[in-house]
């Protein structure tokens, strides 16, 4: 009993913060002070933890207001140390991908933006993955270095544009708190804190724009369209207080985007992307993105100009140079892209056919993420088995007849595989009729 | 940062607990083995405080029905040691007040009804009272012991029928550490953890039956009688959960209930009430309270012997002898009740009088606490001082001249009285209307 006791009446702050949390349990509106208060109490540990989660959760049912995500954002940004990018002239932007199984375009389009002239600081938070993520797949090149100081990544900058690092713990250190707590008291996924989240990292990691993926369906933990909407209106409305802009592009994410899931398989197929060839939605979805990075940066005046430079950047090779050089500039051996031979090779694989005659109706993509992390890992701190996963899949919307191939499973582990098999099995449904809508494009929030 | 990391992760079963959060956070009812789970938790500390408060803010938001609500009473009392009076055969009931500026029914009633023949544990809950407390008005007699302990009480009750003290911590220990966590999170207002706390405590300190009287008005902290209603109705409904019964009275506190405030004060109040003179307001709630504690015991078949058994103990004086039985038995001297010399006397009185002719058209009554808390007191932790307070406080409605008195201030400190003042004058707004209701009585909840 003590102990409890002692840690509810010792604190000396319990007296200031409980208005502002009755404040927000009341659905009224913080003011910039009141959030400079709350961002410092956690900053200095000096806000207990049963009142940020009880703040958490009335934020949870009362919401926040664009003024108050932007001032929540700019806080934790002041929280931390930045990347110190001033010294660099040329424009600079990030992709942020909110929820997706297999998601290759971050990796890709960092390489690719910066071949255009812009610069992409590529920092990632480990807590950001669906599953597995940009980290663990580039690892897949024996002799990467993904913790790079923030001195470093801002001499990669300067020198080639881009890099990819995991973000430090100085960077943006309340939001660790906020991520943390979010998990362990059911408030996690509170969409204002979600969008301060975002918005602080990026900012924080040098980015004045941002362009923003979400994607909305099975294989994201944003089931529907409307609550997509309202994140991407949350992002853009709320970073104008911040003096930049945010282009928010939602995307279906109940198929496949590319056609492999796994570590070096992914990179695979992102290297073959980068040399404008493979997967024709992923290119899609690439170019889309791509071009949207590059007229918020100001390079090129039109849409129309800016589609034709990330294209010409796609089929002259640069991208793919872009690529190499990042991954030579971050201990990789670049030759390992165009040498098949040196990819990590599962020993078996195993080809799951169609059983009857019809489309593709749906893709439960959550079921095939469960079934890769199952091949991948024996549990999530388990080392990855970066040959493992799946190639091969077929598109939602595909007329298939019973014998057709939906895909190709890729293991080592032979003792995970029938578990594996349990959920992949389960993930193709087809049907007589074709699905009504595969569209990849939802909707373009600016 | 490391410590908070660590009491975030380092215990095993967060896992198990933030699905139940999200449970009621998604609104949600709990099963009776859910609620087990999260009190058998708190009471063995291992439930993190700072999911404890996410849970209440849930709740603050999400509500319990009355099963939950009787469910979380049940587990709270088996939660902590209870008086045992199985050996005491006559009924036992308590009377519980919820918010209220100088509440002198509990200390009457625990002296009238025992003297009916029906046992009246009064087990105190500190910080259960509204300003000061029944404690401290008993306290105002030399020499009485008010921290019993649980075998001593049903001795005395036993004995005598009768008792009051101070809840120990033994006795629903889960429900001191909610009221901890509710101040220190704002959700201390949050009415089913309110209503399953008044249960619980009740029933541990050994009553079979509870009436409630719930204060509703400015010196109350329930302000509307619509929330009073829903406080009434889910006391009465969630107590047939755990086989017994209630009956709630909603009354007015926008009204004296007496004409005193002050420890000494009210005990010598208190003691003219039992024998059957003094504020004929308050002794028609005591009247109408006791009645209803009679008839729930099954003492008396009607409604009209129950009154009648009421009245006649006030009037032949076996209330009042009860009251100096109780007294006697806790150490004190009865003969102070019988000797107005005894009783502190304060150095200095003041009359506040009316500046202008008409009706007493509303009072303040958190204004008449907060002067007198002034008058009485440093601060919340100095020494009481038992002659200071308020007498001949007049009551609603009445009409006035220019120069008649509203109310006698007795104080001894000099130096507070200034302070004390400012609320006191406030207190009593006096208009050329009489106020459209003065009604003690709002509604009965059975």
């Amino acid at each position: 009993m003590c102990p409890k006791k002692q840690s509810v009446q010792s604190k000396s702050n319990t007296v200031s913060i409980v208005p502002l949390i009755e404040k927000k349990r009341d659905g009224l509106t913080w003011t910039n002070d009141d959030i400079r208060y709350i961002v410092d109490a956690i900053a200095h540990h000096t806000l207990p933890d049963y009142q940020l989660s009880a703040l958490l959760m009335a934020i949870y049912f009362k919401d926040l207001n664009v003024q108050e995500i932007a001032a929540f954002a700019e806080e934790i940004i002041l929280s931390g140390t930045v990347l110190d990018v001033r010294s660099i002239a040329l424009p600079k932007i990030s992709l942020y991908t909110i929820g997706g199984v297999g998601n290759k375009t971050n990796l890709a389009l960092t390489a690719l933006v910066a071949s255009c002239g812009v610069v992409v600081p590529n920092i990632v938070t480990p807590q950001e993955s669906f599953m597995f993520g940009d980290l663990d797949k580039i690892k897949a090149i024996p002799g990467m270095k993904t913790d790079l100081p923030l001195e470093t990544c801002v001499k990669q900058l300067k020198k080639i544009g881009c890099c990819i690092s995991q973000q430090p713990d100085s960077l943006v250190p309340v939001d660790n708190d906020l991520i943390k707590m979010g998990q362990a008291t059911a408030t996690a996924n509170c969409l204002p804190i979600l969008v301060s989240s975002i918005l602080s990292k990026r900012i924080a990691s040098g980015s004045e724009n941002i362009v923003v993926d979400i994607k909305c369906g099975n294989g994201s933990f944003i089931r529907d369209v409307a609550q997509a909407k309202h994140i991407a209106s949350l992002l853009t409305k709320s970073i104008r207080g911040l003096q930049r802009r945010c282009v928010a592009l939602i995307t279906d994410m109940n198929q496949p985007v590319g056609n492999t899931l796994g570590t070096a398989l992914e990179l695979k197929e992102i290297a073959d992307v980068l040399q404008d060839r493979g997967d024709e939605t992923l290119k899609e979805l690439i170019i889309r993105l791509g071009m949207e990075m590059i007229r918020l940066s100001g390079v090129s005046g039109s849409t129309l100009s800016a589609k034709q430079t990330i294209v010409q950047h796609l089929k002259d090779g640069s991208a793919f140079k872009k690529f190499k050089e990042l991954i030579k500039e971050q201990g990789g051996d670049p030759a390992f892209l165009d040498n098949e031979k040196k990819f990590p090779k599962a020993k078996h694989t195993y080809k799951i056919v169609a059983n009857k005659r019809g489309y593709i109706h749906s893709i439960n993509m959550a079921f095939l993420a469960k079934g890769v992390e199952v091949l991948m890992r024996q549990d999530k701190n388990s080392p990855i088995d970066p040959a493992a996963g799946i190639t091969d899949l077929q598109p939602l919307g595909k007329q298939i007849q019973p014998g057709d191939p939906v895909m190709t499973i890729h293991y080592n582990d032979t003792s995970r595989f029938n578990t594996a098999m349990e959920y992949l099995r389960k993930a193709y449904c087809i049907a007589p009729k074709r699905p009504s809508n595969s569209d990849l494009f939802i909707e373009r929030v600016a």
